[in-house]
């Protein structure tokens, strides 16, 4: 592995988008005590499924990195297919510390090392250190004998773009433009960067993603590209939920898009799952967090149909309806909305098969499906 | 990866010569302060020589592991051909604590996981703990998308066999038959176990390896199989020294076995390097174990010429002058003795480049090339 200097787009690399071909998929096994409930046994079981499921019916490689004395643990939980390699990280979220992987006209990939700072450093980031985060996405180039382009001078997460693979980068305002990251670049020098980076030529900015999103409302929590000229979004019709106002936001920011260019995006809308709060005894499985709660009671969590994956075969999506607890109070309604978004899902994937996964045991540590997982693309 | 709990041999696997076509080359990046002194930094300049050689004239994919906190440092001193991963271990020993690689006829690889007790456990054992060390079998096998055959029930290294990959095991009974692996096991089930996991039908047994060897005494620091009947040994014909009744006693065993087989070995002698002891600076590099010294000054080394690395399109030999210090007191009769093994060495191995590195650094840490080597075959 050789460490860049140059830019992605001046070597003639670009990142295709996540429905495009991949090599593989990478995840990180989930251990730490202040983001998953009683010792991260029930997300090691969502992680186990969603893993299992990528590998045997998305059909890629999958390779899960965990820490030394997990080793053993992650390899009895996954299928023989997928590959267990040890890794040092601060946390799970192979999405937003993970190289971003781009490629070029022969198939070559190389990844893009940006900097981390646990969503916002020290002004509002979710925890310190985040040093071992910050090694991995080196790592992972290494790993997979990819050139590493060096952006360590920019903080960025995975999470908080999406490529449609054709030069139109989608992120958020709320969080490119937030005083955590880069507070001395504009707006403009953002795009520039983007672009230069991921090989795209436009950037679509969607103000705002979800409800008391912790990671200043990534783009991949409210929306998707389905395909090249189809976005999915994330939408709240109830005007009395504080989503409401930041779904249409984002909502109009993309009907802007089509008034100004001839290539219009096809706008589907996802309904919102029914508000899922902590509760009492899931707050009390986790660690403190400088001796106070991380979680309380009754908090909001930043639940969305949007934060899939989209693997070779297969569409991983989030579910919220235990089935198997239909005597929780809210299964009827989760299921109901559940049913709903996966249909709607299995019309803008018509070529693939698309399965969900139980995942509030996901959503509790901070994010979903798509923010575990970080594809490694190839050559169609 | 899967573990499996067959045998190899029943499988139609068998461990191929290290002189066969290799897909790669592991090795573990040196750290381990009371193996390695001052802190690593020579031995760390004599592997990473060894790594590019291999990488850049061997022809074969290297990848060497190494802790989350030495990623940057080898990351940086190793040749961009080389892939680095990280793998925590207790010290550096790829050839005793990796996999012993076996292959079929369709190419497929599979990994044996033998038990490693750190060369004799708490009978004579060399460090406790040495449970990292054991689990990187496992690792490496998954990391190379091989299954891995459980072993786990037999105490062996690498370093203590080596395979002609035609049905022939060389191993020493001065390790085999030690008190501190399988004091359980007769010789004839020793036998047994070494022909159905590997796939052999023989063993030969050397009596003896070199005088002073803490491994008690490997083969691969004694002899080696240039073909699959052509064995070079570690001769000493200086009645003197304590080598050479050793060396005798294991060069009577090759002509024995020559006397009740038709198809024949050559046996071709390799020098001793001249003998070579601790210096009292090098002592004092050395972390101590448990509160007494690691090494002390006038100790013999167990260096050997017959320690070498067989990649595919080079051999990698060590030597023991000092080029960069032809003031040294040994430097003159070093110089002749590495020039002398040299020159046996390249009409042993025709068709490839023979290289030697020097290799004082690594002897430190109480083995050479072949110890700190493991290849992973590959069909011709």
């Amino acid at each position: 592995m050789q460490i860049l200097h140059s830019l992605p787009k001046d070597d003639g690399f670009h990142m295709p988008a996540e429905f495009e071909a991949h090599l593989g998929c990478i995840l990180i096994w989930p251990e730490r005590r202040d983001s998953w409930q009683f010792g991260a046994y029930a997300a090691r079981k969502a992680f186990s499924k969603l893993v299992n499921a990528i590998s045997l019916e998305g059909h890629e490689k999958v390779t899960v990195a965990c820490s030394h004395s997990q080793y053993k643990q992650a390899r009895a939980c996954l299928d023989p297919s997928v590959r267990v390699i040890e890794m040092s990280s601060d946390d799970s979220w192979a999405r937003d510390i993970g190289p971003s992987f781009v490629i070029n006209n022969d198939g070559l990939i190389r990844g893009i090392n940006w900097s981390f700072n646990a969503w916002g450093g020290l002004y509002n980031g979710l925890y310190f250190p985040w040093d071992k985060d910050d090694d991995c996405a080196l790592k992972l180039c290494d790993l997979y004998d990819a050139d590493a382009y060096d952006a360590s001078d920019f903080v960025l997460e995975g999470g908080s773009i999406h490529s449609n693979g054709q030069g139109l980068i989608m992120t958020t305002e709320a969080c490119l433009l937030s005083k955590g990251r880069n507070p001395d670049l504009s707006r403009e020098e953002i795009e520039k960067k983007l672009c230069s980076y991921l090989g795209a030529e436009e950037v679509l900015w969607l103000p705002r993603g979800i409800y008391n999103d912790e990671t200043d409302e990534h783009v991949d929590n409210i929306a998707a590209f389905a395909a090249k000229d189809h976005v999915l979004i994330a939408y709240c019709d109830d005007e009395s939920d504080p989503q409401y106002e930041l779904s249409q936001a984002s909502l109009k920011a993309i009907e802007a898009y089509n008034e100004s260019h001839e290539q219009k995006l096809k706008i589907t809308k996802l309904p919102m799952p029914y508000p899922i709060t902590m509760r009492e005894e899931e707050c009390q499985g986790l660690d403190n967090w400088g001796f106070e709660p991380t979680r309380t009671p009754g908090e909001r969590l930043a639940a969305s149909y949007a934060n899939f994956y989209i693997a070779n075969d297969s569409v991983l999506m989030p579910g919220f309806a235990n089935e198997e607890r239909k005597d929780s109070p809210d299964y009827e309604i989760q299921h109901k909305r559940d049913a709903e978004a996966l249909s709607i899902m299995k019309e803008a994937f018509p070529d693939r098969k698309v399965i969900m996964i139980y995942a509030r045991d996901i959503l509790i540590g901070g994010g979903n499906i798509h923010c575990i997982t970080q594809q490694v693309p190839k050559k169609a």
